[in-house]
């Protein structure tokens, strides 16, 4: 079982090879390689048993996934990505990274006749905007409000069709936003909704740049990784006739989070947030959809967290 | 008013361009010249006031837009395409024109500034598709089951998203299965629902490769142009958050098509249909919705047929 990765040096990436190597196996095979993927050369400790060969390559330079793709991986996850303010402010660079390289990967694919490898691709909420239904569904269409969601919808189409062509064996999902996130703030337009918690919990300050009342449609790294090994060990034939679609998250709002982390880690920890509202990120996060019925994702035995106060403490676990 | 149209040499192209003429205006402006591109070089007759500049252009070609975008045309129909069952048999070619070509002229725009430029692309309900619900609304998901429609569903959300960063003035018509078209049979899979009603009014055989329960969501090509033009002149910002919706079109089986034929032309000319099923045809077409609320359509002045009969007569007048 070999398995590659891009956006490898990622936090997704990171925890995902993190996971696969403690687990040692994929769809009942062991992981005999893993190829690493991303724009700075990724190590990887604690690999025994496991070859591991890590690619610093530029993903929108040409014939950038021809090493990679030489080894006939098994599954691919594609997690490289420009986050939402990134592609927002650049779009070019978006353009490049979120479609032309997700085109170039299913290219490669096909060109090397790899139609039995599993393409797991992260989408994004931020793939839905407009003027949408309360809860929304697996029908709910994309009107993405953002160059990030636009971007990532066009690439859901494009592995769709390569699957329904039989030239690739694609996944796509829409990762809700994830929460807490280790490490420091980041150019997606959500990096506040771990700074919030994140911060506070290190004694340190963190800016909230929305409203309270603003909700959030939430998912624990933890779920998020077990949701990306799932999606490699599922049958294409099971997904139905799209290959994509949102993943159980949590509906939770920025006051309720702030409450829960009052309760978890003492009022004095809620004081450190500091209340600046910030018109661009609040018109692009408050563009993103909150509730869902993720019918799809819930027959094909994906999980959810309990509640915020799960994700929280069990964030506060992972740092001691 | 500068109008260009891509596609110039089509069906639809020559209709719409005929009706410009007979307009004489657009947006309240007198039609001052019109810039007609395809791959052969497009004649005009009766052009008089109008300065007429055909190209000859390969759109998948660098550079291909440069001429036309040079001379700023306030008014850009984008109705070039490689058509449902030709994307299906290549899909390189399908990709290039259908999505790189619509990709350059977008960029093309952008680099020339033409932001108050209204770009009106035809899309399809080929962009439709997988388990749908009963009757489909502005609000379901594009799950198509065809590389046409992929790529179309492609090219609405990256002018959507142009759109929306203030760069293209842009607006997408989904079009039902236009009927009856004069002339002859193409590479649509949708080709053979006009063929059914043309070819027996003119004594000639026609063959029906579907089932005669089979729906279908058709429009008349008077109304197509009709909301062509109509989609020039309605302003941008009315149009809501997507670019994009579907026309209303009137749900007919083909089964009362060739009841309708028997009743305008008389039972002999029923005849001439060959009832030869196509297993190809019948899961393209088949895939495609039939009932839909039109809402978006509707509210902003989009026109619809009364009935079958209403468009075939049409035809028949039209031949005399």
């Amino acid at each position: 079982m070999h398995i590659a990765v891009t956006g490898a040096a990622g936090f997704l990436g990171q925890r995902l090879i993190r996971r696969l190597l403690e687990r040692e196996q994929l769809r009942g095979q062991p992981i005999s390689r893993l190829t690493l993927l991303d724009q700075v050369q990724v190590e990887v400790a604690d690999s025994e048993g496991v070859e591991v060969v890590s690619l610093a390559v530029d993903i929108t330079a040409p014939r950038a996934f021809d090493e990679l793709l030489d080894e006939r991986p098994d599954v691919i996850y594609h997690l490289a990505a420009v986050v939402s303010s990134a592609a927002e402010d650049d779009l070019d660079l978006g353009l490049a990274v979120n479609l032309d390289a997700t085109r170039a990967l299913l290219e490669g694919c096909r060109q090397r006749d790899l139609s039995a490898t599993r393409l797991v691709m992260a989408s994004s909420v931020a793939a839905y905007g407009g003027e949408l239904p309360d809860t929304l569904d697996d029908m709910t269409a994309l009107h993405p409000q953002n160059s990030y969601g636009a971007q990532k919808a066009v690439s859901e189409l494009l592995i769709n069709d390569y699957s329904r062509r039989g030239l690739i064996d694609g996944l796509v999902l829409r990762l809700p936003t994830i929460a807490v996130r280790p490490g420091r703030p980041n150019a997606a337009a959500s990096s506040f909704v771990s700074s919030i918690m994140r911060e506070p919990l290190n004694g340190e300050e963190a800016v909230c740049p929305v409203p309270t009342d603003l909700e959030l449609f939430v998912m624990s790294p933890d779920k998020v990784v077990k949701a990306l090994v799932h999606g490699a060990e599922i049958d294409g034939e099971t997904i139905g006739p799209f290959r994509a679609f949102m993943l159980p998250g949590i509906t939770v709002s920025v006051g309720q989070m702030i409450e829960t982390l009052g309760e978890v880690a003492g009022p004095q920890a809620i004081e450190w947030i500091r209340h600046e509202p910030d018109s661009k990120i609040q018109s692009i996060v408050g563009s993103w959809p909150t509730r869902f019925h993720t019918q799809r994702a819930d027959v094909l035995g994906f999980e959810r967290d309990r509640d915020f106060r799960d994700i929280l403490q069990a964030f506060q676990e992972e740092r001691h």
